[in-house]
C-alpha cells in the first residue's frame, strides 16, 4: 500500500475562483513524481473552522501526509499555522531566532523600496504583525522564508495523525520551499515506504476521444495484466494526452499499450516520450527562418512560437493582417483575389504565406485566415471555417480548410494548435 | 444564516493537475451571485470510495447543496451517478425515454462524422456503454444532455442530507446545464432562504499589494461598520482586484470604502464598475484604427486586442518584428538607430510605433520592445527591461521603460497588461 497524501489549499480568493489555484496542480505533480498517492485536494476560505474540518477529513481518510498552502501572511485572516498547531495538539512557541530573521528580511525589503523604512511607528506595526509568523508549533521543523513567511513541518505521530507540511500561498514562494521540504528528514520519513512509479505520456492529435476510449477498451481484452496500468486520458487544446502510471516491473505491459496505440492510430500519435508539439516544432525549425501571417489568430501563433527561449534563432517575425487592406498592403495579397475568393479561402491563405516568405526573407511560413465568430459566418462559410497554409521555400507545402466548433476563443485557440501540428507534419516530411 | 454549499470536482486528470479545474471557479462564481455561501471545494480522482468520502465530509459539514462535476461519461471510470445514488440511499432506475434520447443524440453525432455510423456491432457497444448514462437515481430530476450525458438533481431530505446536483465534467457541457439546473424547482428549493448579497469590484493597476493592505487596515479604523464588508483582494497580471461582498443595506459602507480607495489611490484605480481594462480600451478605440508593433511580446498584444467580437472595427493589424532586420524591413526602423541605441530602447520603441502608424495607415499605435529572458540581459539592460510607446497621430503620446520581474512568460504577460493600461491612459487623456 503506497503512501497517501492530501492537499489543503486555503484562501478565499482561490475558493471563489478569483485566482486560479496553481499550488494544487504543482504539489500533485511533485507527489506523483515521488510515488506518493494523492487522494484528495480540498479548497477552503480563510476560516479556521473550515481549515480544521478539512484537516480532520484528511486525517480520517488515513493519509500519511497533508500539505497545506496559504494563510501564512501577516494579516488577520492568515491563521493556518495556528489551526495546524491546534489540530496536531501542539502549543505555539515564539522562535526568537526566526523572528530576528524575519525582521532582517523586512528591513532589507523596506530599504529597497524608494520610500525607505518610513517612520518607526509604521515599522513597529509591521514587525508586530510579523511576530505572528515567528510563532511555531512545538517540535516542528522550520523552513526558511522565501518571502517573509516561514513554512513548517509538523511530524506525524502514527495512524490518523499525519505529518503536516505547511507552505505559503504564493506559488513563487511555495515552489522553492517545497524542494527544501522534501530534503528534510521529517518529510523523507513521512513518505518512506512509497511505491516507486513510472509515468509516461503519449500524445495524439486529430483523434476523437471516443475512438481512443474504444481502443483502450480493446486493450483490456488483448493485453495481459492491463489493469496494472493506471491510465488517465484528457483532451486539451484538441490534443489527447494519455498519461500512464505503473510500477517499474509492469513496463512490458506499458510497451504493449504503446504498440497498440501506434498500430491503431499511427497518423495521430505524435509523441511517445512526453514531448510537446512545441518541443518538436522547435527542433524541426532549427536552422530555418520562419515568419507567420495571421488574420483571425491575430498573433497567437507568433506568440506561441516565441514562448521558448532561443526562438530568436528561427523566428523572424510575423504579420497580423486583421483587415483586408493590411493583407494587401503588408503581404501583397492581391485585392482582386480577396474580392474573388473571399478573405477566408485557400487561395488567400496561400498568398499570405507567400507574402510572409517574401516580406521577411523567410524559408518557412505559416498563414491562417478564418472566421472566429460569433459574427461573420455565412451558409457557405460558417463561423469556425479556417484555412491554413504552410510553405517551405522550394520544398513541401500544405493547405487545409477546417470547420472548428466552439466559441471565438475556442476557434482561435484550436487554430493555433492545428497550425503547430500542420507545421510539424510539413517539416517532418522535409526531413 | 445563509445557505451553504460544497463543490466536488471529480477526475484524475484534474486531481493530478494534468487539466486545470475550471468548474470549481465557475460554480463558485455562480453560487456567489446567487448569494449561496461556498464552504469547501474538494477534488478527487475517479474512485468511488474517495467521491463518497467527500460527499460524506460535506454532508457532515452541514451544507445544504452539493454540486459535483465529472464522471458522467460512458467509460468504466465514470461512476459519479452510481456513487451519488448510493450516498443518497436511492436505487438506480433505467429511464427508457432518456435512453432513447441519448441513442438519438449518438446517432446524429456518428452520422455527422465522415465515417458514418460504422458497423452495427460498433454502434451496439457504444449504445451499451451509454445505457449506463440513462440510469437515474429514483426520484431525481433529469437535466437534458448538452453532450451525451444527462445531469441529475437528487433533492435533499433534511439536515445532513443535502440536495446533490450532478453535472458533467467538460466546462462546455457543465456551464449551460448549470443554468438549466438553477431554473428547476428542486434547486430553487435547495437554495431558498439564502441571503441576497451584492458584489462589486474595484480594479487598480500600478499599486503594490502591501500598500492596498495598509489602506484596508486604515479602513477598519475610519469606516463605521467596516466588518459588514467581506473583502477579497487578489493580484493578477499586475492588476489588483478588490471584490467586496455585502448585504444590500450595507451599501453606504461600501461607498465609503470606494471613496477611501479613490482618495488614497486616485492614479491607480481604473475601474469601479467591474469593467476590465480590455472593456475600457475597446470603448476608447471606438472610431479609431489601431496597429501594433511587437518584438518580445510577439503578437500577444494584437491577440489581446482582438479577443473581443467586433474588434475588426478598430484593429487593422500588427507587425511582429522579432528579428532586428524585420524592425527595419517592415517598420522602417533605421538600422543605424538600432545599432546606436539598441533594439530595446525608447528611440526604437518610438520608431516602431511611427512605423506602425505609417505601414497600416493607422491613427493609433502601440509598440513594445524588451528583453524577455532568460538570456539577452546586460548590466545596463537586464532581463525584464521593456520599452513601451503609444502614439496617437497628431495627438498624445507616451513612452515608458519598465523593469519587470519574473520568468520569460511573466515578463511577456506583464508587458501585455502594461501595454493595455498605457493605451488606456493615453486614449483617456485624448477624450
Amino acid at each position: 500500500m503506497s503512501v497517501r497524501a492530501g492537499i489543503v489549499v486555503t484562501g478565499t480568493e482561490v475558493l471563489t475562483g478569483r485566482v486560479q489555484d496553481r499550488n494544487g496542480p504543482f504539489v500533485a505533480d511533485r507527489l506523483l513524481e515521488l510515488g506518493v498517492e494523492l487522494a484528495h485536494i480540498t479548497i477552503c476560505g480563510d476560516r479556521p473552522a473550515d481549515i480544521e474540518a478539512q484537516l480532520r477529513f484528511l486525517a480520517g481518510e488515513g493519509v500519511d501526509l497533508i500539505v497545506t498552502s496559504g494563510g501564512l501572511g501577516p494579516t488577520a485572516d492568515d491563521m493556518t499555522v495556528a489551526v495546524v498547531a491546534r489540530f496536531c495538539g501542539r502549543e505555539l512557541i515564539l522562535d526568537a531566532a526566526l523572528e530576528a530573521k524575519i525582521a532582517e528580511i523586512l528591513t532589507r525589503l523596506m530599504a529597497r523600496r524608494a520610500t525607505g523604512p518610513g517612520n518607526d511607528a509604521d515599522f513597529e506595526s509591521v514587525l508586530a504583525a510579523n511576530r505572528k509568523q515567528a510563532m511555531i508549533p512545538a517540535g516542528a521543523v522550520v523552513l526558511d522564508p522565501v518571502g517573509t513567511a516561514p513554512g513548517v513541518i509538523v511530524p506525524g505521530d502514527g495512524p490518523g495523525r499525519p505529518t503536516v507540511l505547511v507552505l505559503p500561498g504564493p506559488p513563487r514562494e511555495l515552489q522553492p520551499m517545497w524542494r527544501t521540504a522534501t530534503e528534510t528528514p521529517a518529510l523523507q520519513q513521512a513518505i518512506a515506504g512509497r511505491t516507486q512509479y513510472r509515468q509516461d505520456t503519449v500524445r495524439m492529435f486529430g483523434l476523437p476521444e471516443s475512438e481512443l476510449a474504444e481502443t483502450l477498451r480493446d486493450g483490456e481484452h488483448v493485453i495481459d495484466a492491463f489493469d496494472r496500468l493506471e491510465i488517465t486520458t484528457c483532451l486539451r487544446r484538441g490534443e489527447l494526452e494519455i498519461v500512464t502510471r505503473y510500477e517499474p516491473d509492469a513496463a512490458p505491459v506499458y510497451d504493449r499499450l504503446v504498440e497498440l496505440l501506434r498500430e491503431r492510430h499511427r497518423e495521430e500519435v505524435f509523441s511517445t516520450d512526453g514531448a510537446l508539439v512545441d518541443d518538436q516544432v522547435a527542433e524541426l525549425l532549427s536552422g530555418r527562418r520562419i515568419a507567420t501571417a495571421e488574420s483571425c489568430t491575430a498573433g497567437l501563433v507568433a506568440a506561441r512560437l516565441t514562448e521558448r527561449p532561443g526562438s530568436s534563432a528561427y523566428v523572424i517575425g510575423g504579420a497580423v493582417v486583421y483587415a483586408n487592406d493590411a493583407k494587401t498592403e503588408l503581404l501583397g495579397v492581391p485585392a482582386e483575389l480577396i474580392a474573388a475568393e473571399g478573405a477566408v479561402s485557400e487561395g488567400v491563405a496561400e498568398a499570405m504565406a507567400d507574402g510572409a516568405l517574401h516580406r521577411f526573407s523567410a524559408d518557412t511560413a505559416i498563414a491562417i485566415t478564418g472566421i472566429a465568430g460569433p459574427g461573420g459566418g455565412t451558409d457557405a462559410k460558417p463561423v469556425g471555417t479556417v484555412c491554413f497554409c504552410v510553405k517551405v521555400r522550394g520544398g513541401a507545402s500544405a493547405i487545409r480548410t477546417m470547420r472548428l466548433p466552439g466559441s471565438r476563443a475556442d476557434i482561435r485557440e484550436r487554430s493555433t494548435t492545428i497550425a503547430m501540428h500542420l507545421l510539424r507534419r510539413v517539416l517532418t516530411s522535409e526531413e
